[in-house]
């Protein structure tokens, strides 16, 4: 049967919770006086059912129902969680939490606040021990990290019972050991806000430069190893420790405005060196770099792809080295390096990246004939109506390898390329593929004759294919 | 004509730039005393040739020449550039200038340093206009941030020299406006550095904990949008200012260990939340909260590639959640969305993408007839030999399919399966895949016989289709 999750606070957090309950099947019962909290939450809703399904590569369980309720009572009663989420006001928190324990005493209570401690949110309330901290971050529904904060009060059971619904959500629980001021991740959002706000006022830097400082760098960095994990690999072959004692001395120079530091003793390095050993000892330096580098490849190949941040830098970069191939039989339509990020389970490259880079090649053949970004924007286009791929040899990630490309057929709305795989190395021919395209109108979605200048150079690399 | 670069210093950070430079056709002159210099460089220029070329859908250009010098003067004299990468000690760099100033006075030289301000670099000099911070993050060779630091005696044309070659090497040269201790980045690195201590050396998270806190949350963040433009978005419709006005007062609470902020003043807010329009004021919130969700899903994406950091966490819930399809006719391989990396340039889903999906369909009936992961351990597969595509109808991100599949043939070393991709609404047929699998050892890397309890399953499923 399905669970039920009560939402206590809409907005943008709120919301991001109903989002995550709601798209693994849970029902959910809202809570926010806000009149305007449906559609702020049926915002946030959309943006969720758009993007988290496409995390995923099989459908995720059926919907859960949504009711919106007229009283915390109404939404608390016999729900299997309460996920508080209003503004972070210590007194209303506390409110609140009397009134959800006055309706159901039982139910386990985990707060969004981003830097009360669980005692504080403990103080005055009938079972403290039903109450936690589950932090999350923005957007709720893709990002999944959750502080799970107790108290001394608080129930281990209840923590346990926690994390596991969360992990069933597909979050990660991240338990804090003791309780702090904001939590874990917030004390270092603080810093480095604080730390900009100073840039910014002191004139170093604006708002868009410290944002590329941190997205063109450490920010690509910590998406996928955080802070330790990226200094034991910067350390090289002698590891944290010799990381530390090259930065050691740097904590007493003026290099941030953070200057209370801990005291840089022999301790304080066995400490760190220990437990980066029992993070990561299990890999050399070597598969270290090899894994953050397989990971920065596929981020930045990913941000290609959608034309921003680091992989728009790449993109112009790579416009600036490209050049058209002669108009020569066959015509070289590719010659790359195949990447870390097109293998499957086998080692060896995915089925589908065939498509791709014959795909790749037929654009570079369309790009010569004149049908390219901007001729799309005029409302023409080829669409692939056929392919048949032959699987020849197999491909590994790193190979440098060429499409040779012959324009088959060529003319009226056809546009047949065969394409030749070839492994630079040594000449193997690796795939081929037999591709029927036809010239479309983007606007009727109708197949229609290309305009003449189109129609003549199609024609003229047809006939180098004849030929050769 | 290729260029030559000078780099002074090899390490980690000496042979990223040496491999910047020369994947990228420029010739190299290196000069470091350390008899271990060529063995370190060659360690880097491995995993870079690995690398970078990934990066790019096209070949880079020809690599250039590589060579180890006796002196700094060998080295420098008559070359383009110099790059200074020794220890972070001044009167180290400043022996080095002198010695380069003195070899060749008129080359640019950058420096590689984390921590002085150009200012500092050059005090002495022969000629401090040619000298300023060209300080790059680890790896160089991935990374495109480089801070591009001068002093006041630094001449503009030197800095608009260097800005424009670091720009043809695909890096992004961040021009620091005024000179401060760390510049830019590493403020924010080193205030964070500073509060990991604290957090470990009170026993708050290990070093593993710290780095899930980042990486599974505003590390995924930083590495598409950075800071300000994050909180833009989590601000909401009302942008900036109301982000601002809500966590104005916490810069007060002790949420971190750096104490010493700037006055919340309102000239301070309009600072922020102009420099904030100007950046990002040409994109509604709508628009950055659907940009960010699209650079999220597709690195997330790309991290489930590499089965590491919030990739990993993805194919754990995944796997939670997937259910092996019944063994009717046909069989339902496929049931997801079509996520927002999977596009091309006319707006549909690129061609590669159809081969994927059905390549997953093809895993599925693997999977179900005993040749899934553990199979392939054990040296057994099945391999793509040929695939036939027909695409019918365009198919957009976000658009919910199913592919339902018929083994066509199942017997011997054959494996013929019949897909098609079924839009779910409408149950429209978008593409079919005539796909033919032969059975393969992976040792001998040739064609094989099934074993039996493999055969049987393959021939059930293809008498399920004669059936239907």
């Amino acid at each position: 049967m399905s669970k039920t999750a009560a939402i206590i606070g809409g907005g943008v957090i709120g919301g991001g919770w109903a989002a995550r309950f709601l798209l693994n099947g849970w029902n959910l019962r809202v809570f926010d006086p806000d009149p305007e909290a449906k559609r702020k939450i049926d915002d946030v809703l959309g943006n969720a059912r758009h993007a988290l399904p496409m995390l995923y590569d099989c459908a995720l369980p059926a919907e859960g129902t949504l009711t919106f309720c007229d009283s915390i009572a109404e939404a608390v009663t016999g729900a299997d969680w309460v996920q508080e989420s209003v503004s972070e006001r210590l007194e209303l928190k506390h409110k609140v939490f009397a009134e959800i324990q006055e309706a159901d005493s039982g139910v386990l209570i985990g707060s969004s606040t981003s830097g009360f401690m669980p005692s504080q949110l403990q103080e005055g309330a009938k079972d403290p021990g039903r109450i936690m901290v589950t932090h999350p971050f923005n957007p709720v529904y893709l990002m999944p990290l959750i502080e799970v904060v107790p108290s001394p009060a608080t129930d281990a059971q209840a923590v346990e019972a926690a994390s596991e619904m969360l992990t069933s959500l597909g979050l990660y629980p991240l338990k804090v050991r003791k309780e702090i001021d904001a939590h874990i991740a917030d004390r270092f959002l603080e810093a480095v806000w604080r730390e900009a706000l100073w840039l910014v006022k002191d004139g170093i830097a604006t708002t868009e430069e410290i944002d590329n400082a941190i997205r063109y760098g450490f920010g690509l960095r910590w998406g996928q190893m955080g802070l330790f994990e990226t200094y034991r690999v910067a350390g090289g072959e002698a590891g944290m420790r010799h990381f530390m004692a090259q930065f050691g001395p740097a904590l007493q120079w003026p290099w941030t405005k953070l200057m209370d530091v801990p005291e840089f003793t022999d301790e304080l390095v066995d400490m760190i060196a220990d437990q980066s050993d029992a993070q990561s000892g299990h890999l050399s330096i070597r598969d270290l770099e090899r894994k953050r580098d397989g990971n920065l490849v596929a981020m930045i190949r990913a941000l290609r792809q959608q034309g921003n941040a680091a992989g728009r830098l790449v993109n112009d970069h790579q416009n600036s080295l490209r050049q058209t191939p002669e108009a020569a039989a066959p015509l070289i339509t590719q010659d790359r390096v195949v990447p870390a990020d097109w293998t499957d389970m086998n080692g060896h490259m995915n089925e589908g990246r065939y498509g791709q880079i014959f795909s790749d090649a037929a654009e570079v053949v369309m790009a010569m004939v004149g049908a390219d970004e901007e001729y799309v924007a005029r409302g023409m286009s080829y669409f692939t109506v056929e392919t048949t791929v032959k699987y020849l040899a197999e491909t590994h990630a790193g190979e440098r390898v060429a499409v040779e490309t012959e324009v088959t057929e060529g003319a009226g709305k056809k546009l047949r390329c065969f394409h030749r795989m070839k492994r630079k190395s040594d000449g193997e021919v690796m795939a081929t593929c037999d591709q029927l395209m036809l010239h479309v109108s983007l606007e009727t979605r109708r197949t229609c004759e290309p305009p003449e200048d189109v129609a003549e150079r199609v024609a003229k690399l047809a006939a180098l294919a004849g030929e050769a």
